[in-house]
């Protein structure tokens, strides 16, 4: 069993979803069905429903499950794009967002949206005020509430106090907070009414120890948002398609277990992850964190190595059996440059000498210790294989 | 237990491909990370895709996972409507379409499509003649392999050189025909070649005893489509997402299993029917069988009780311990006349006075027998809560 430091890119199944998972999928019926095996099955889903809602202090009627994060980002974006007022075109966009987002907004643009960027500081925060600065007149903002890559928190209530007073709608994309952070819609959107401030935050089963294929988008009553997904009644028509039961009965069982345990496990793992962090300067005195070192997901240590390439670290940490991320996307077997440690004020080089470790539910500290000893050997390889340091800063 | 005929709807999963599920679940890995676990991930996913791609003669590449046909015929649809030529505008509809399709084309419609639609016959078939005279110069076009509400099948490589003499990129509904009717991506395109002639399928895997939430569009190489879930390289850029590796898998395999046992299944099934029609036909004379009868979705019996309303029976019947549906689309609670029924040229009293039996895999002749006990009681309290019958025929 290789150590598996990447929890961000996907977390183990729990026990109790997968149990609530075969369940479910042992009564057939579909829930859009009449008959009592449909009802059946919609009474379960609609549980799942509360449930979930529950965790996210939304209503259950707010909770459009979707096929994952990124469908949930994708119809949150767009949806409220294409039910914009007339008078607005603009999208607001920070720099360090997900590929969810940036490609979803990319192909906005192509459909005439303007694009506002918005600068990230040097931890990878959205400030309030550039984002506010950013907002009057816009027809769609959005934000992430964890970075997924260098794990800092923003301020969602602040975001989404400003894009109230800007009347702007704003999408909050919980998938790398959730399960770490409080997610509470109910007090994230405030006193906003109507179809500006906080509407959507979007979420995914498969971070939480729920199922992979399965998220949601919470989405106030009163939001104007079109659907992506078009053919049928089911969830107030924002998303059509036989509804996934078992998926969403999934979902809730993980979302609550995650929740329960959520402060005791920031705990744990912040100090797996001071350990990580502490143990890296001390073996490689160079290395540094990124992100904000202390308000960040609390499993989440993103680390640059100067000199060595993120790349040849994860090959090398892999056959040492440690499973970790560059953190950035591989578009295409192509390694691209993180486009969040760009955000930082970083060069293009040091945004290829990262490493994205993020411990979860099943670390031990001794996989932290294997990581720590497998480290240096693979930083002094990587970096010999990179050539003279002097050239490669370049 | 109830009876239950309503395989349409949903069909119960298969053991075997419940414990695929279970087996791919149970090692973690984002199919996307490059290291070892992420690429074990990969592996299972790309071998599913092979599977599948055998199952629908289509190559590997060609396969793109969705969260379900719903996705898939949005994908389709929306998709080749955004990547058309821009000296076109027009989709070409056939009036029974599955919702899925028809509400993606009315909001392509509000976006600026031209809609041309095609009637269909009294069997409910679409005829190739009035489907070809429909194309000249379209962007897109559509049709279903078998119609999902009477069980019609459509003559699937005719409308896909209907297409390519004309030019046309067409995309074919087969998640109602999947499991009952050979899908065969390859010999219904043909010698077809470039945007044009049949470039979509798209087909579900709960339908054929996979799970809920997962679906596929095959896609040639050679189309041009524009994404619906834009966010990462994933799937040719057709849709982005972390991968739900083990629905892949169960789908490939309950695929594999649907297609072994198609040709037995569809003799069976089809004297089940057999026996269905010809009972109703001797309690109820009345009764008729709409759709064509003999070149038909096996398991299905689309049935016309005059003077009863479907939803009554539906709830008669349900009582009784028999799942069946009406086999139109409960939109948000109020029945509406099956459109369906009303292509076929029958009257909206009779468009609501229809019931859809569709057996399946677990359907047995003591479960005909059970609703052939049920049914006269019901059609005789059904039509005695109508009124007089020649009231309720205007």
């Amino acid at each position: 069993m290789p150590v598996y430091l990447d929890h961000a890119a996907t977390a183990p199944l729990r026990a109790e979803a997968r149990d609530a998972w075969l369940d479910a999928q042992s009564a057939v019926g579909n829930a859009s069905s009449i008959h009592g095996a449909g009802q059946n099955a919609r009474r379960a889903l609609e549980e799942a429903r509360e449930r979930l809602a529950a965790v996210l202090d939304a209503d259950p009627i707010e909770v459009v499950f979707t096929s994952g994060g990124t469908e949930a980002v994708n119809l949150a974006v767009k949806g409220l794009w294409w039910a914009r007022e007339q008078s607005a075109d603009a999208v607001v966009l920070p720099d360090g967002e997900h590929h969810a987002t940036l490609d979803a907004v990319e192909w906005l643009q192509a459909q005439g949206a303007d694009v506002r960027h918005v600068g990230l500081d040097e931890v990878g925060r959205i400030g309030i005020d550039a984002f506010g600065a950013a907002l009057p007149g816009a027809a769609v903002a959005t934000a992430l509430v964890a970075n997924n890559e260098v794990g800092t928190i923003n301020d969602a209530a602040g975001l989404a106090g400003a894009a109230a007073a800007a009347r702007v709608p704003l999408h909050l994309d919980a998938v790398a907070a959730f399960g770490h952070v409080p997610v509470s819609f109910r007090s994230w959107r405030g006193s906003a009414h109507g179809r500006a401030g906080l509407v959507a935050v979007s979420v995914s089963a498969h971070k939480v120890g729920g199922p992979v294929g399965v998220g949601a988008l919470v989405v106030s009553r009163a939001a104007e948002l079109t659907a992506l997904v078009h053919g049928g009644a089911q969830q107030r028509r924002l998303r059509a398609g036989t509804q996934d039961v078992a998926g969403a009965v999934a979902f809730a069982v993980a979302a609550e277990l995650a929740e329960a345990e959520r402060e005791a496990e920031a705990a744990r793992l912040a100090g797996l992850r001071e350990r990580l962090v502490g143990g890296i300067h001390s073996s490689i005195p160079d290395a540094e964190l990124l992100g904000d070192p202390v308000d960040r997901v609390p499993g989440n240590a993103h680390v640059l190595f100067p000199g060595a390439s993120g790349e040849t670290l994860l090959f090398l940490l892999d056959r040492a059996g440690i499973s970790v991320s560059t953190g950035s996307a591989c578009q295409a077997g192509v390694p691209e440059p993180s486009h969040v440690v760009l955000a930082l004020g970083r060069s293009e080089a040091e945004a290829r000498q990262v490493l994205r470790f993020t411990l979860g539910r099943t670390t031990t500290a001794a996989d932290v210790e294997a990581a720590l000893a497998a480290l240096p050997e693979a930083v002094e390889r990587a970096r010999a294989a990179s050539g003279p340091r002097t050239a490669r800063a370049s």
